[in-house]
């Protein structure tokens, strides 16, 4: 990483761990170039599973959708992605879905099991029969045609209305299916048409409203509900930001969420590595900015 | 944690990602008292393995062996733990091995393999036949009775001459070889009994020479050869600390692993978010306080 005023350093290293001075390398990761250049990675790469399986459980609410999450991540597997979609979501991609879709269904989740082959056999029947529970129907799903389907979901909500305003907040799992009921209240308030999916084991939901974006009325509505759903995100012990930072678009956000003393914390590290403001400046943080724009994805 | 002057903030939190703000709680953690006062901490827990299996493989030498733990690397199988011995630390302690340590024998890789027992079964099948190459011998071992042996091995080390000047270094694991060869001609060089034993698959070496804590003349060669050990890892590509941080004993030694700029930026954070130096003054870095003493561990 180039470092003010403009010297390359190295951190970390080809080293499994590097306890001699601060953790720098991990303050530069995520940071978004506001600390810093970096132009090398060392990165460490894990073997490639032997096996794969998909699984797709269908229940009735996110209520009983939230409790299977709960009930795989307890039950001893660990699997290699619970990934989720509310019945909004399904509803809009059921056509895509590689299979049948059970009457009723208004909550999915997506598993995919990985490991060595013998694992995976056995991993697959203990999330299958945690995932079960009151289930509608689980399905074994081939599995690059279930993520095939999975990765449509974004575009199929965008061509909905031809816009959304999507969220990727991040809430404590045990706290997910509050989460999205409390998300479905506040749409429903705002007479939005709201979705959300994301990935249920880390607790991410994409929380999505679809929008004309010809439409003045609805973007106002989706911008204040986005503000809503951080407040929620917070409110709820997560974060506004659970996989892709803050930008430029989230910059106002930092102090929303987190104690007067950290921003100020946080503030000072940037002062300290940065001193005249140089790097990638705005991002992270909305100081000396401007408060934040529609966003709007078509 | 309690940051200056005198605020709790909550880094982090019960949530799998945070990735609004820098990754301050990944500086605080390590930071050894010096950037804040930890108060609370969340821990992420595994799920306990199903089974274990313990493997001990007998080789000639720190080359074999190794060449061994490479091998055992590759294999796809990722073990729980990869330990190793080097020939001075397995003659000390052969008596305490639970079995026959064969004729020869120079070096010494202990592995513990962890998973659901079907897994362990296989695993141990691909990780015996890694290590078994050119092996004088591999013994299943019964793993609390191997941990039980590996473990005392620093007393047993301490109970030779009453003394050992003993150190926690780590080199990318594909140059440990190297480390150990020429850790052995270093000591060869001074007249001192050394012995090396360590966390293999992580490259961490606990490079120990063997005193009598009464003798000043092997206690004068006992801390150059230290200095010596911390330049050949840093000249290794690994760091002076693997495990233990620096402290007070190492406190002298950042400057000479980090570059400048690192060392810079290092002294940059900690001035941001301890500006009255109140936090484990001396700690981590030498600034403002006096040259290292001499480190005997009785």
């Amino acid at each position: 990483v180039v470092l003010a005023p403009g010297e390359l350093v190295s951190l970390g290293g080809p080293i499994s761990k590097e306890v001699t001075g601060y953790d720098l390398k991990a303050l530069i990761v995520g940071s978004e170039g506001t600390l810093g250049v970096v132009t090398d990675v060392w990165l460490r790469l894990m073997p490639a599973p032997q096996a794969t399986s998909g699984m797709v459980a269908f229940h009735t609410d996110h209520a009983r959708g939230c409790q299977a999450v709960a009930d795989v991540l307890a039950c001893g597997v660990v699997p290699g992605a619970i990934d989720f979609l509310d019945g909004r979501a399904l509803e809009i991609t059921r056509m895509a879905y590689p299979g049948d879709v059970p009457n009723g269904a208004g909550f999915v989740v997506v598993i995919e099991v990985d490991g060595s082959s013998d694992d995976v056999a056995e991993h697959a029947v203990t999330v299958g029969e945690a995932v079960s529970v009151e289930a509608l129907a689980v399905h074994d799903v081939d599995v690059r045609s279930m993520w095939r389907w999975r990765e449509g979901v974004s575009n199929a909500v965008s061509s909905v209305r031809h816009g959304k305003v999507s969220e990727d907040v991040i809430v404590p799992v045990n706290r997910l299916d509050e989460a999205l009921g409390r998300f479905h209240e506040l749409a429903n308030a705002r007479g939005l048409d709201a979705c959300a999916w994301g990935h249920g084991g880390d607790g991410i939901v994409h929380a999505t409203s679809i929008v004309d974006h010809t439409d003045p009325d609805q973007l106002a509505q989706a911008e204040a509900f986005t503000h809503e759903i951080f407040a929620l995100a917070i409110d709820l012990g997560g974060a506004v930001s659970g996989e892709h930072g803050l930008g430029w678009v989230k910059r106002d956000e930092l102090a929303s969420q987190w104690p007067r003393a950290g921003v100020a914390a946080h503030d000072r590290v940037k002062d300290a590595l940065d001193p005249k403001g140089l790097f990638n400046p705005g991002k992270k943080s909305s100081r000396g900015f401007g408060a934040l724009g529609s966003v709007v994805m078509p």
